[in-house]
C-alpha cells in the first residue's frame, strides 16, 4: 500500500502555506506525490482559496488527495496573519512539527517533509534545539553528531561537515572524527536513499588549492587528509583533500555522487549557484526520510501569491523517491 | 592606429605555449584580436605545427597576423620539453612577462595577456613576488594594496579582498580599509575597464548567512559594514553585507556587476561553478590593461594537445575590448 508524506506546514505566517498549497496544485503537471499538510487550517485559506479536506487519519489522504489538499488540523489559538508572525504561531509549527514526526516514526507517513520555521520565533517559546533537524533527529533517538545535511540539486549534493557556525570558528571545529562521521553519513545516505550502489565522495579541502600541500594552511594533512584514510580503510570511495574552487563545474561533478564540504558556505554557495529554486536539503542518518525545501520562511513574501513552489515540489519528490528506495530495498 | 596585445607565454613546458598557437588558429571563427606572443620559439615548436612569424618589433604584429602567430623571441638557454619544467623554463618565463610588461607600460601593446607560470619554479630562481600580478603592480609603480584581482565570466564577476592565505587567517586579515581599497579598485575598474557608468557592487559577508546579526561572527557589524559606509559615503554604489549563498544565483546575479568577495574560494566558487573554461583573471588598479586566463599551467596535460583554449581566447578578448574603452574614453 503506498503511504502518503506528512507535511510539517511551518511558521503559519511564513511562506510554507503558500508553497504547499501551490505544490498540491501542480500534482498532476509535475506527478508530485501524495502527502497530507499538518499544521493551522487557517494559515492556508489566508493564503488560498483552493479546496482542502480535513482528515482525522493519514490513511485518509490518498483517497482525497485527487480532489484536495488533505490537512490534518494542529489549530493555533488566534488568527493568522501572513507576514507577522507570532507565538501562537510558532506554537502552532512545533506542535505540526511534532506531529508529523511522530507519525512518520510510526509508520503512517512514508516519509517527512517539513516547511520552513522561524528560528527567532521557536527559541522565543523555549525551543531549546538549533533547528528542526536536531529536533528531528532528538525525537527519533539519533544522536546530532551521526546526522549530516545533504543538500540535493539536479546536478549536485553537497554535505556541509560544519554548519552554523562563524567561519573563524571553523578550523578548530574540524576533526577528523566529525569528518569521518559525516563522510560514513553520506556514503550511507547516498545508498540507502538513493540507491547508489558504491558512493564516490569527493572531500573538499578548506584553504585556497587545498593548502597548496601545507604552503596555504595545514587542516588539509592535519585533519581531513587522516579522515579520508580513515574512511578509505572502512571501504569507501572518497576522493581529496580537493581545491574547493575547481570542484563544482560541470565535468568535475561528473566524478563524484555527494562533496563533502568543510563549511556552510562552502556547500551552499555552489548549490545555490547552480540549483537555486530546486534545492532540497535532506537529513541523513535518520530511521526515517526527512527533507525539506531549501528556503526559509520568507516572511516580506508571505501572502502575496508570489512564492515559488519549486523547492517544495523537489523536497516532497525526494522524498518520495527515497521512501521508495528504501520499500524496496 | 590598432595596437596589438602582447602575451607572455607563461612557463614553456605548461599549456600556455599550446593554448596561445590554438587562440591564434581560431582567430577568425572566434574573432580574436590580434596579438603577437613573447617568449621561447621552441616552446610553441614543440607542441604546434602553425605557422610562426618571428617579429623584431610589436609593430610589425598586426600586418602578419592573418598568416601566421607573430612571436618576439625571448630564447631560453636549453631545450623544451613539454611537462617537465626546468629552471631555464622559468628563467624564459620571466624575461617573456618582464618584456611583455614593458612594452605594454611604453605603449607598443594595447594590452597584458599572461600565460600561466609554476610559482614553486620562479621562487627557486629567486623571484621575489608572489606572484606575476604583484610583480607586474611593482613594474607598474602601483602598490599591491591598491590593486585588485577581478575574475571575469559571462555572467559574474567577483572581486576577493584576500587571496592566497590559510582560510583561518581571513577573519584577521580583513580590515575596513582593505575592504574599501578592493571595492574603490572594482568600482573604479567597472567604470573604466567595462564601461559601466555607475558600477553597482554587492559585498558579501564573511559568515553563514551574513552573520544573522552577529549570532554568527561580528566581522559583517565590526568590518565589513563599516567598509561599505565608508564606500557610500564616497558615493559608490555599495550593496551588503549579504549573505554569501544567496548572492550567486541568476537573479541575484543580476542586481550587481561586481561581487567583492572576502576570501579566495567564495570568489572562486561560484565563478569556476559557473564558467569554468571561460574565467578571466583581470588586475585592476593598474595604469595598463592586463588579464590572465583563469587556469594554471597543467603540466600533467602538456605536449598532449589537450588543452581548451577558451579561457585564453576570452583573456584576450575581454583585454582587447577593455583596451578599446580606455583609448575611446
Amino acid at each position: 500500500m503506498t503511504l502518503p508524506l506528512a507535511v510539517s506546514l511551518g511558521d503559519p505566517a511564513g511562506i510554507g502555506p503558500e508553497v504547499i498549497a501551490k505544490a498540491w496544485e501542480r500534482r498532476k503537471a509535475d506527478a508530485v506525490p501524495p502527502f497530507f499538510a499538518v499544521g493551522n487550517c487557517l494559515a492556508v485559506k489566508a493564503v488560498w482559496d483552493g479546496p482542502v479536506h480535513i482528515i482525522a487519519d493519514p490513511a485518509e489522504a490518498i483517497a482525497c488527495f485527487d480532489q484536495a489538499l488533505p490537512m490534518l488540523r494542529v489549530d493555533g489559538a488566534g488568527g493568522v496573519v501572513p507576514g507577522q508572525p507570532d507565538f501562537d504561531g510558532a506554537h502552532s509549527a512545533l506542535d505540526a512539527l511534532e506531529l508529523a514526526v511522530g507519525l512518520t516514526r510510526t509508520g503512517s507517513a512514508s516519509g517527512l517533509v517539513t516547511g520552513p520555521v522561524s528560528k527567532a520565533q521557536l527559541y522565543q517559546i523555549g525551543f531549546t534545539h538549533p533547528g528542526q533537524t536536531e529536533f528531528v533527529a532528538e525525537r527519533c533517538g539519533v544522536s546530532g553528531d551521526l546526522i549530516a545535511m545533504m543538500l540535493v540539486g539536479p546536478t549536485l549534493r553537497t554535505v556541509p561537515v560544519t554548519t552554523h557556525i562563524a567561519l573563524q570558528d571553523v578550523p578548530a571545529a574540524l576533526t577528523a572524527d566529525l569528518i569521518a562521521n559525516k563522510g560514513r553519513a553520506a556514503a550511507r545516505g547516498l545508498k540507502r536513499q538513493f540507491g547508489i550502489d558504491r558512493p564516490r565522495i569527493a572531500v573538499a579541502g578548506l584553504n585556497p588549492h587545498a593548502g597548496e600541500n601545507g604552503a596555504l594552511g595545514r587542516e588539509e594533512i592535519d585533519v581531513i587528509g587522516p579522515a579520508i584514510e580513515r574512511l578509505r580503510e572502512e571501504g569507501f570511495d572518497v576522493a581529496g583533500p580537493l581545491a574547493a574552487d575547481t570542484m563544482f563545474h560541470e565535468r568535475a561533478r561528473a566524478a563524484y555522487d555527494a562533496a563533502l564540504c568543510m563549511y556552510h558556505d562552502q556547500a551552499l554557495i555552489p548549490l545555490k549557484a547552480l540549483h537555486f529554486d530546486e534545492g532540497v536539503n535532506m537529513t541523513l542518518g535518520l530511521p526515517i526520510v526527512r527533507t525539506s525545501p531549501d528556503h526559509g520562511t520568507a516572511f516580506h513574501l508571505a501572502g502575496r501569491n508570489e512564492a515559488e513552489p519549486g523547492a517544495m515540489i523537489a523536497a516532497l519528490k525526494t522524498a518520495a523517491a527515497a521512501a521508495r528506495r528504501i520499500a524496496e530495498a
